[in-house]
């Protein structure tokens, strides 16, 4: 797709936006990245996402994709003739569906109690994420990825979250790792590769980014 | 796919399972239909969708299918010969996925505030669900159907809730149609298709049905 115009409008610790990075990477393509001030949104974000208003957004050619895993599988069916994300096969398809929405439905906002929570509520969202891990876990089994033996959906689904759990960690005062291993081996191995090592954040800094946020809504 | 064994995991009232009938019907697909009861989940339901627990389940060949946008996707690449779901380019394709997934976080969870609360947290349900309607309408515009001349993802994701309507007219004492006539004038034009009609349920039975369950959660 020579003389395609591509745009990522993007916040560095959005794991949504790594999704998009590593997909792009994965194929291949050459974009540019549009870091955005999520305080102050720009009339392009804006114009681009009016629904949602929120980053990932995809601009390519002039006209804009919104919300991560639309993007992910849009991305997949224009570059289609470089690694394939989703499987051919529909029942196969359909449980890299099934587990990408999982992921979509339960690990940011049960994260997200984590940090933004303390006593009991804390302990049950802590309690609520390692029973996702570890049904995520299942799934993986001693596969290299969700998918089988190439990075794919699934793993482009989940793997940003890895960048949080660090922050996860230090403010819920938990042990992902002694609850499930395996998984954490897995976030490891596909940090080997480069279009998840250059999509993915500091863990340390994105702590710092939550013990701010935690600071300005006053859960400190 | 002669031959093949097809059986829909179903509660007659809920417009998650109208959608798979709906594609299922205009696919022509022969299936069992199998009630399910929802206050005594069956050995059946939990053994073929242990994540959630949740109808619809599409099971194929004795493999399940989960989570009725999925399920929907599955059946148009599975059945693929006949009345295509999705549209076959890429940006099109995403932007039905856009607008499905509009559907899918905003108008069953904001309806069910509509039931669910009174004075103003109704207030601001009711709101908040006409305004989504008019984006809806925004972008049906003056097409027959979401996707254009012929019913598909968009349609089959957002026709079933007005089965819903009259309940959370009467509920939350409101009148949809005089907000957004051209979006009742298309449900009412979808009805007219068979494939519709046959699945959708009721709109006095089901107010009936939000009637019992506004007395066991005790808003009345």
């Amino acid at each position: 797709m020579a003389g395609d115009q591509v745009t990522l409008l993007d916040f560095w610790a959005s794991p949504f936006g790594m999704r998009v990075r590593i997909a792009l990477a994965e194929k291949g393509v050459k974009y540019e990245y549009s870091e955005q001030d999520l305080r102050n949104k720009s009339a392009l974000l804006l114009q681009m996402n009016p629904v949602h208003k929120k980053i990932p957004v995809l601009v390519h050619n002039g006209k804009p994709v919104c919300e991560s895993l639309i993007i992910v599988q849009y991305i997949d069916e224009v570059w289609k003739d470089k690694a394939p994300l989703l499987p051919s096969d529909p029942y196969q398809r359909a449980q890299s569906r099934f587990w990408a929405d999982f992921v979509d439905k339960k690990i940011y906002d049960i994260g997200r109690k984590i940090w933004t929570t303390k006593g009991d509520d804390q302990e049950a969202a802590k309690k609520d994420f390692i029973d996702c891990l570890k049904l995520l876990e299942g799934e993986l089994g001693d596969k290299p990825y969700f998918g089988g033996e190439t990075i794919g959906y699934v793993d482009i689904a989940f793997v940003p979250f890895y960048s949080w759990f660090h922050a996860y960690e230090t403010v819920g005062n938990f042990n992902i790792e002694a609850e499930c291993p395996k998984l954490i081996a897995y976030c490891k191995s596909c940090l080997q590769k480069e279009s998840v090592s250059k999509s993915l954040q500091d863990p340390q800094k994105v702590y710092d980014f939550i013990v701010m946020l935690r600071k300005n809504l006053g859960v400190e």
